[in-house]
């Protein structure tokens, strides 16, 4: 059977990305077709957030006590939220939803071979990329199929595995990490980097490495798993020169990053860039290349997240609908939230982000520890977290801010808005923030800033003096004058 | 003895705002005397924040597993914290700290009958009058003193009670109501309000009710205490014109309200207005009438917690050191956070202060619901919870928000900044929260205000027209304009 249909926008993938763009524009009366190999809601709703975030409640509030009720409630959330996707995605009107695997023919032309059997042809005005990643695997001599597990089949479990192996210490590997040690499994984490967490600033890991310990999660670090001896159940791993065996492990969870979808696209046919480390190229309102195609979410090499996926697919569709519009935006810094217990997030630039484009000299770094300098630390008998801001000297102006700790998830987002906004330490002085919240960290670095800038005015002047051009140096001062002197103000009920 | 001294300046009452004076003005160089009747830290420290808190957390972590240690561990914090609190205060330079009970003589003149006996005769430059507020308290006929508990005496108790009565549907009853049921008590909650929660929107009360309910709290509105049974361990409430026994109730905590502290201070020789309903009356920057003395914290009209007596603390010892300074600004809207289970915050205006300047038309409404409209309310169980915006039609500016639901106390801070900085709900638009997070709640309630703004904005615009002057209009439309066009968005991990 062959069929063709020409759609105002075809768009590969039903994750967050893909259906944001599809849902967006089908709202605004344009025909679109979206092409999905094998679930709608994709990453996020199968194998990703969904699952993952009700596993770590499910650990939470069950611990040990019922793990096969636990993994079970993670399949049946999941579930039911694909068929409401599923069948609510599938009644939008103007939105075709056909399930097969699509490849690019030309940069309006695209084939499904149906999963149904058959094959389809499309036509479409744009064309959207929105395939993502798969997990990277890499073999491990002796380990049998059914014992290597990835972010893809570990919500499959019945029980959770006796000795869980992790290979991997970043977020999927510290979020499993955790979770199943809560649900009783013993969990070793294995890792190639100098520290987990390696792509956050080195203070994450030191405030991290305390909480595993306390939990018994044993860490490795400058490891990598070598082979595994299945008679006596044991995955050996190679650390430093010396080799470890990790006994009684039955499942070993690869968590060492992505690969992205783009190897049966077509890509090559339609002349799209793309390379296999950076993913498929675009600019910050997904463009690439080719006139007409897009790319958004995993696929490419700006996001990693369904946040940023769904952000990227508001702005093509809003591209789209709406090509009058300017597109002259940078794309924003994303926020990220690692569900490890404590909690991490981040919002701003990276440290090479800030490195390309500020002085050393002229970025002023302050840090507040959420268990002595906040009373609900005190109160709480919060173990680890931080607050630490990277900030340009006598602006104030917001880089770069991380957070570990309860709750930092949720805190984050009000230094989003700033960052967005331009909204300086000065500014977040004059807030009040609820009592005793770990939100008066935030009051506290605004605190510590503005004393040490205004009672070290003339040495740090003399910093930015010897770094930055004048009229930038004059925009410093000016700012740093604008605020009506403050009083220096503690972390505690009384500010001091 | 008789000693007499000369300050810059005279606090009276070293609790979170009075210490926030004194350290202030301290650490400028100032000579400061605080005068403290009973304990440093005032009720945060010692009858409030941070014992309620650390049972709080306590009732959480232990349940009703280790009761003594829980309520034993809530006074060993509280007496450690006391201890070091009144030790670094008493060691910060230029700072006196005399224990005794404070009489203003003249508006520059204070006699402090010491504790340690004798009286002292100090003078100042400045008075600043902290001396908060004490519980109220009901007799309750047939109720010995021992039984009935107050914020200033239930810390102290040595096991849980077996049936707790509390009287009062407000923050420190609602709080304590979910606490010691956790730590395994029985808990009747009574009001004589019509729901609990009165001071809020009653969308609070919507959602605490049936969290109390699910917890098996008792809740009697419109109910207030008779008498107490001791023989029988009953304490007999009116509710309606119906007479109810509530059995086994072994103590009564009363939490109906504040008294301000105002009696013995000598209020009426310095001329210092005040009335017992409002407290003592000032201008945004602590001023009372009378020259040279100020009033900060609860014993003003305007402040109810820890955090504002902190903030016009700041103020008044800006005001102090800085009196070149402008103080023209008006006194901000204090967030509120409450921790029952869910937390409940607030920010921004009141529903009093919103009917005072705003026709009601031009006040837009928006609420999203925390369990089925955010993917975490979903994956975390969550039952109750919400976000509800009150914003100008148009311009989107926001004038009040409450958020019930886990973490409600963190989130609220983006928007007291918000408010603070004038950022409307085009701004929040945005924004990228992290998924998935409770605050892609905000996304959503920015999303339901564009979404319904943009596609009816010649409603919108008659609506605005029918209330508001040409001038505001024309604001209220060309912010609306300023904004590029938006594709409407969901709640979940898909922009629909």
């Amino acid at each position: 059977m062959r069929n063709s249909d020409s759609f105002h926008t075809i768009i590969i993938g039903a994750g967050s990305g893909g259906l944001t763009v599809a849902v967006g524009l089908a709202n605004l009366g344009k025909h679109v077709a979206v092409i999905e190999a094998l679930h709608v809601g994709g990453d996020c709703t199968n194998v990703g957030c969904v699952p993952s975030k009700t596993l770590i409640h499910q650990a939470e509030v069950r611990g040990a006590a019922d793990t096969a009720g636990a993994l079970a409630e993670v399949r049946r959330k999941r579930d039911a939220l694909r068929e409401k996707e599923t069948l609510e995605f599938g009644a939008v009107p103007n939105l075709n939803l056909i399930f097969g695997q699509a490849r690019l023919l030309s940069q309006s032309k695209v084939s499904v071979a149906l999963l149904e059997g058959g094959e389809r042809m499309l036509t479409a005005e744009h064309i959207v990329i929105a395939t993502g990643v798969r997990p990277r695997r890499v073999p491990i001599p002796g380990l049998a199929e059914a014992r290597m597990l990835t972010n893809e089949t570990i919500f499959e479990l019945a029980e959770p595995p006796l000795h869980l192996a992790i290979l991997g210490g970043g977020v999927i590997g510290m979020e499993m990490a955790f979770a199943f040690r809560k649900l009783g499994s013993r969990v070793s984490a294995v890792t190639t980097a100098s520290w987990v967490m390696d792509k956050f600033i080195p203070e994450v890991a030191d405030a991290l490495t305390p909480a595993l310990y306390q939990r018994e999660i044993a860490t490795y670090v400058y490891a990598r798993a070598e082979s595994y001896d299945a008679a006596n159940q044991t995955l050996f791993i190679q650390q430093d020169s010396k080799q470890i065996g990790l006994d009684g492990v039955d499942y070993v969870l690869v968590a060492i990053g992505r690969e992205r979808n783009i190897e049966e696209l077509g890509l090559e046919v339609a002349r799209v860039q793309f390379t296999p480390r950076e993913g498929i190229a675009t600019d910050s309102y997904g463009r690439t290349n080719v006139p007409g195609i897009s790319a958004i979410g995993d696929v490419t090499a700006t996001s990693a997240f369904t946040h940023s996926a769904n952000a990227q697919g508001r702005r093509v569709a809003q591209r789209s609908a709406f090509p009058w519009l300017p597109t002259r935006a940078p794309e924003p810094f994303y926020p990220s939230a690692t569900f490890s217990d404590p909690e991490v997030a981040t919002a701003g630039m990276s440290q090479q982000q800030i490195a390309g484009r500020y002085h050393p000299k002229l970025v002023k770094r302050i840090r507040i520890d959420l268990p002595t300098q906040t009373d609900r630390g005190y109160t709480d008998d919060v173990q680890q977290g931080f607050i630490m801001v990277d900030t340009v000297r006598l602006t104030g102006k917001l880089l770069s801010v991380t957070i570990v700790g309860p709750r930092a998830s949720e805190m984050i987002s009000l230094f989003t808005l700033a960052i967005q906004e331009g909204i300086s330490l000065y500014t977040l002085y004059r807030v009040v923030y609820p009592y005793p919240m770990f939100s008066s960290g935030i009051q506290k670095v605004a605190d510590i800033f503005l004393r040490e800038t205004l009672t070290g005015l003339r040495r740090e002047l003399g910093t930015v003096r010897a770094t930055c051009r004048p009229s930038r140096r004059a925009a410093a001062v000016r700012s740093a004058g604008a605020t009506s002197q403050p009083i220096p103000h503690s972390e505690s009920h009384v500010a001091r």
